[in-house]
């Protein structure tokens, strides 16, 4: 059975520990990142699972931190559930491409903490989605199957891949919008993935609540690009390193719904950024959907049989507190 | 006056050493990436450079490597001069907004290195760039002027943001074309600069030439978006840290070619993907101007004053040798 990993902060100090009941056994070794986990402490994470006489702590005494860490690449899929491609006026059929952009490491945050709201976001929205936590480096064209993925992917996580969306898709490019500060809760847990359960990674429940309000409901066998060929062309075209984060794409439930010629409009650059951003406002806003301050929102993804459970993130939306030097 | 640093392997060893003339004075200490030197190897590289018996060794006994190494986050500026934006159908005049997009970090290679055209890349074009090496921790929205960026940017980078609009184009997030391994030239030098040289940086000549025939000719005062606004705003958004990237964006005279009419299809993402395919390559090809296997690229960055100097990247377009597992 895989193990549940969690980083966390207690008396001021970060620690990582693994997952029983509701008490975290503490690991001796200390890692500054994920990468030097997997590397030096998984090992005494499996080891530690199986002991008594383990110091421990209680969950509930701890701040729980983001198992991945900075610097790390996070490589994301876009529009990769046929539902949310309809809710975004796309077709609902797996699309001839596998769309790829990426987030900032500096959007990581922990499971429970706030998301902030940059200032001058009106449209903040939420997007559930299953991570995999690549486990070895790969430096070249790879070819990754169901049999071996367990070779590549060291564990999954949960994300949130909170997107504002009228930076997103008024300016074209998603980077910018999708990478603020608390853009992208991770964790709690790093479940570390048994080779005989990777099939399960084909049957996960992911569910997403805003003010307990069940929004997002879906199954990871729903996915259009799968893991395994999603890794290969990853690995066609860039390095890949332990700790890097590979996230698969939203299922339907967003706030965010257009339709086909809205979209059309969104997507074209000859339409001026002004209209675009009108047409995000007039549009979106009436339905209520989108995330405001004071907003909770809660995640989880486990397998049906309750063999995985990635645990739950529950996430306040605050506004920011900073100045703003210049419109984004 | 700021000094020109160079990573290089010699005799199996990779080292970096402060060039003068044509030889290179090398520094004692080693240094595994671009922040390591930044943070201990700058004032042995200040002090070098005015001492003689330095032991050196020839440039041309030594391989040149990128100077900005991995990890590091490569942030780009997209459509930043008026000549690139009108030669690709859009509005010559600054966008409302400064586009943002990454590049994979393993696309980082030498400024002699081979450029490997994927096997099914078509539409190989060049892009030169003048990069900014970060050289400090960027955690907050931080007030960033003229006046101050000296403790911002560390050095300047000649970059060749090589790209496949076959992949960028047709698939309208631009991560993956532009990321291809060996897509992202970088170097021969850092020029660390002076505080006082700071102006030069609104007045540097750029340019490029694909075998002999000169392709690009700009001046970095043409950029839309200057280096302390665009920091400004990356500081509200995300952190940066020693040894990241900023690529400002290319100038006119890249194979690209497109009408207003032909950009709007293109940017649209209701337009299916093969549509997009054909229109790219039935209008592009013909102008022969795209990138072929053999092709030599020349690229160059000095200010007028001959003050600085970023030196000369000599690439080679070579074919893939790799099997493709997975169209891109």
């Amino acid at each position: 059975m895989g193990i549940k990993i969690v980083r966390f902060e207690h008396k001021q100090k970060e620690q990582w520990g693994v997952v029983s009941g509701d008490q975290i056994l503490l690991l001796s070794g200390t890692y500054q990142s994920l990468a030097g986990f997997l590397e030096h402490g998984k090992e005494e994470a499996r080891a530690i699972n199986a002991q008594d006489n383990t110091e421990s702590v209680s969950l509930n005494e701890v701040t729980i931190l983001s198992p991945v860490t900075k610097p790390a690449r996070i490589i994301c899929q876009g529009v990769n559930y046929s539902e949310h491609r309809s809710e975004t006026g796309m077709e609902a059929a797996r699309a001839p491409f596998n769309m790829i952009f990426s987030k900032a490491d500096s959007s990581l945050c922990g499971a429970t903490s706030e998301i902030v709201r940059p200032r001058d976001v009106k449209l903040l929205d939420y997007e559930l989605e299953l991570g995999l936590v690549i486990g070895t480096e790969i430096s070249e064209a790879s070819d990754i199957t169901d049999e071996n993925l367990h070779l590549y992917i060291a564990g999954l996580v949960i994300v949130n891949d909170v997107s504002a969306r009228d930076v997103q898709l008024s300016q074209g490019q998603w980077l910018k919008g999708k990478s603020y500060r608390t853009f992208c809760p991770t964790g709690p847990y790093l479940y570390l993935l048994d080779k005989d359960e990777l099939p399960l990674i084909h049957d996960l429940d992911l569910k997403l609540w805003v003010n307990d309000e069940l929004r997002q409901s879906a199954n990871s066998n729903q996915l259009l690009y799968k893991p395994a060929e999603t890794l290969i062309e990853l690995s066609e075209i860039m390095d890949l390193s332990p700790g890097d984060l590979i996230v698969t794409g939203t299922a339907g439930g967003v706030a965010l719904s257009l339709t086909p010629q809205v979209m059309e409009l969104l997507s074209n650059m000859a339409i001026p950024y002004q209209q675009k951003l009108n047409l995000l406002e007039e549009g979106q806003l009436i339905s209520g959907k989108y995330l405001k301050d004071g907003d909770v929102i809660r995640c989880q993804i486990k397998s049906a049989n309750g063999v995985i459970d990635l645990g739950e993130q529950i996430s306040k939306v605050v506004p920011s507190k900073g100045k703003t030097l210049v419109n984004s």
